[in-house]
């Protein structure tokens, strides 16, 4: 068990030995850390040392200058100098909210970024300005349109935060898929079968082996087949990409860079790095703060009054999870998993920074 | 068969004779028209007799004054005075681009509507102007959340048309759940069990039951069960509801107003109507628009010639399957089925409007 603040002074000090100014690694360390205190480890620290990898074979700028290119007085795009993730992601939603600020709502685009941690960080951003924030990317590709074999889209996520006024904020960060790969490789080790509509083989037909892509599979897309709605997943996935990269100019789909070292780089290109797609809207541009707020918790009451079926839990809103699970860890502490702690070390090794006990 | 102008200028007839000023009445039937054309009758002249019943009971206003309530220069809240949806819906879609024009984006939030057809009608409205365009809408519930029996969601859909420079537009419109009330029904009528995945019975449990909902069961979100990502389709169902209830003013969730006159008006009301929620981006206000385009023809090409899965179909692009039936349907003329003849025949005759002959 570590305490979060000693988790994110630690993690900020390997981001400053790759070379981040103190204000990048402090940025890095707070997403990254975002991440295990809500419950998502696998865009936690298990990132560091992909990151490590990346900035040390050079495919990640640690000393980027992160600039708007184009810009309207509501939208911008955003090009990211090939920065860690989430020092273009963090900038590009604050010039949203400044956006939003002056004329009720702010959008912007980035590319030439890479991998960005958990959407929900910068969506909810937004909050603290009564705004309601959106963010979304695209990742690398893993699922299939429907009907094809074709891993053209990845897991793009989607992050919507939605300001409140007694309720916890309503917080949805959901990757448009079914299940993300560490699931499946989880599902893999322990030696149980995926259920169907998850997954299929390399010829395109249902399967329940977990670790189908190892052997040419792939994710399907949300809603699994045609006949539960799959090409409804697939138009939501599709979005997310084209968001993340035509609007801004950053790689599509196959295109998407590899956001870990030992993947090559690719040969073809179709646009800059790796894109992301943010959104903030003041909500007294559409009604006064108040009104909006009360109707949010009155939404969010009868929700979580809704009846639950035979033998199941309690209704959720998006979000619970994530904020018990960050309630918990913040006054627990959080466990990191040996080999993630192993890994940290590894880093720490090579950066010349004191390596973490097993507590 | 019947020619699409002719079918065209007879609803109009029929909504004009219902009350409503020619310029709305044309409105109305464009976009019932619309749906036939794309394929999706649902939503087209099988609508007449309810709208008409609607209106003849007085529960939809014909002579509405639709209007701005709460602006900045990026959004606009209108109150639709409890019009026919297609009306307060072009005027909200038609403000977004206004203010898009402006400052880049424009986002309307309306309440006080109703049932406004196909969303895919108000999205492509952006098209011609270069910009993208974002449609939803809540309707009446039928859908649980995750873990739930009460049916406080409606099939929310959401569409977002794109413009393209040499590639027919990418028009993706899709109810956020894996079916349609209607197509249950269908497969009740014809014997067949349903797949599982799409609906519950009353206790929450799976069923294969297509006529479920007749008994007090539900639909489930896109994903079904949370397994297989039934969570994250529940999210974006909800999203739907919330960004056209609660920035409107609008009822949410279960007490969205029924859109048929046999069912009784709710006790409880939350807000005014029915809501919706539209956008436009200009294309320009990220990129250049011919930048914006060739890259957006390069994803479609891309992703048109993803590999198909073993005795799979091509693969297609949001919005194919309805334009090549719009193109069909324009030129062979589009079939009524009898009992929807039937009950445009029923409304005319009510109406004093001449019978249609069967052709």
């Amino acid at each position: 068990m570590f305490e979060y603040t000693f988790l994110r002074d630690y993690t900020t000090q390997l981001f400053m030995k790759m070379g981040c100014p103190i204000q990048d690694a402090k940025i890095v360390a707070d997403v990254l850390m975002a991440a295990e205190l809500r419950g998502i480890p696998s865009h936690g620290l298990m990132r560091v040392k992909d990151y490590f990898l990346m900035v040390d074979s050079g495919r990640i700028n640690v000393n980027p200058k992160v600039k708007i290119i184009h810009e309207t007085p509501s939208t911008a795009t955003v090009d990211g100098d090939n920065a860690l993730g989430p020092v273009a992601a963090k900038f590009s939603m604050e010039v949203a909210i400044k956006k939003a600020n002056n004329v009720g709502t702010g959008w912007v685009a980035t590319k030439n970024s890479n991998h960005f941690g958990i959407a929900g960080f910068y969506s909810m951003m937004a909050l603290e300005h009564d705004m309601t924030g959106i963010a979304m990317t695209n990742a690398n590709p893993l699922v299939v349109p429907t009907f094809s074999v074709s891993k053209f889209m990845g897991t793009n996520p989607i992050a919507v935060a939605i300001p409140t006024l007694k309720q916890p904020p309503f917080v949805a960060d959901f990757a448009t898929t079914p299940i993300a790969r560490g699931k499946l490789a989880i599902m893999g080790k322990k030696g149980l079968k995926a259920p169907l509509g998850l997954v299929q083989d390399a010829k395109g037909n249902p399967t329940d082996d977990p670790d189908t892509l190892l052997h040419g599979g792939a994710i399907l897309p949300l809603g699994g087949d045609t006949i539960t709605g799959g090409h409804k997943g697939y138009c939501m996935t599709a979005l997310v990409d084209i968001f993340s990269s035509v609007f801004s100019g950053a790689n599509f789909g196959p295109f998407v860079p590899p956001q870990v070292a030992y993947l090559p780089l690719l040969e073809k290109s179709v646009g800059e790095g790796l894109g992301h797609f943010f959104g903030a809207m003041r909500i007294d541009s559409f009604r006064p703060a108040n009104d909006f707020k009360q109707k949010m918790d009155e939404w969010i009451d009868t929700f979580r009054n809704a009846e639950s079926g035979e033998n199941q839990p309690k209704v959720m809103i998006p979000g619970d999870p994530e904020r018990l699970n960050e309630e918990k860890l913040r006054k627990e502490g959080i466990t990191i998993m040996p080999q993630v702690l192993a890994e940290l070390n590894e880093v720490a090794g090579k950066l010349g920074v004191d390596i973490l006990g097993e507590k």
